[in-house]
């Protein structure tokens, strides 16, 4: 079935510091017209860091679009044309103070279908050097270092809420053979 | 440590059908003021349907602002002031023809902490009965029974990207006790 829908025109509505809103015409299969509004992003780098005896790297950080603390893995915005792994690299060390020095992509979560083209590339990394945080200036960020079992009762009981936080720990269980059903 | 930012005022950029663009200036918890982009968003209902014999209904729908089509799970945008349920029960019956006699909130996902408002509510059910499919004007939707194993298979290969999707597998295995570590 062709289910594809081809542009036809397109205005900027606003180009922003994080997201850029575009309006689009396009044609749709059955042959009728519609719009459809997309939240350009440039995407996004998380890490899930696991030390030696089993421990994550959750950080704790006000979200001002929910109004909430959220617990969250370290993760970062790319830079235009900056490639994924070296975004996952650069944010793992500034928010945690350790250099990674080996990275495995888990996956890319595809966080909002409807409306935004986002792409979070997923990393792995249990190989790690201590150097020292570097926070962006408006970053209010708390680490903390928690049990893979904790992190996964958080989950159960709705603590840890954010999708590329349970999207990446989903892929390393699915990826090390955790779940049997 | 007080993390939270305070709205001094802000702006509506763009009122749209699925989106509002709103730009709010804050104050920082150090004192700085800073502008922030949020879009807002009225929120969804995801439902995970799992038949006697565990299979998945799993949808496969073009996406325009990604320009792919994408496996996800049933789901829909809330109304204004419509509850998560009700929409749940609405959008499962549109979708797959079945109408649920009972559904579990499983959790939920916040895709989008950097700019997004959005909230999906996660549901699961294995209790409906056979009505009939009824499609909104504009979408095509492929229907397709997949097996539990196949989707955790699916997920793991990458082939399922949808972050709501696998996050409500995840909370499903989770409260199953089919995770451990």
């Amino acid at each position: 079935m062709d289910m594809q829908e081809k542009k036809i025109s397109g205005e900027v509505i606003y180009k922003g510091r994080v997201v850029t809103l575009v309006r689009d015409k396009v044609l749709c299969p059955n042959g009728d017209e519609s719009f459809r509004e997309v939240v350009k992003h440039n995407g996004g780098a998380c890490i899930l860091g696991v030390t030696k005896d089993n421990k994550i790297f959750l950080e704790r950080q006000y979200r001002y679009a929910y109004d909430e603390v959220l617990y969250e893995l370290p993760a970062g915005k790319l830079e235009p044309n900056e490639e994924p792994l070296e975004a996952a690299i650069r944010e793992f060390e500034e928010e945690t103070g350790y250099k990674a020095l080996k990275m495995e992509l888990l996956g890319i979560d595809y966080p909002t279908c409807g409306y935004s083209n986002e792409k979070l590339y997923l990393f792995y990394t249990n190989n790690f050097v201590k150097t020292k945080t570097n926070f962006d200036p408006d970053e209010v960020i708390e680490l903390e270092l928690v049990d893979l079992k904790d992190v996964l009762a958080m989950i159960k009981e709705g603590k840890i809420k954010d999708g590329k936080t349970i999207n990446a720990i989903m892929l390393y269980l699915l990826k090390n053979n955790k779940i049997s059903l």
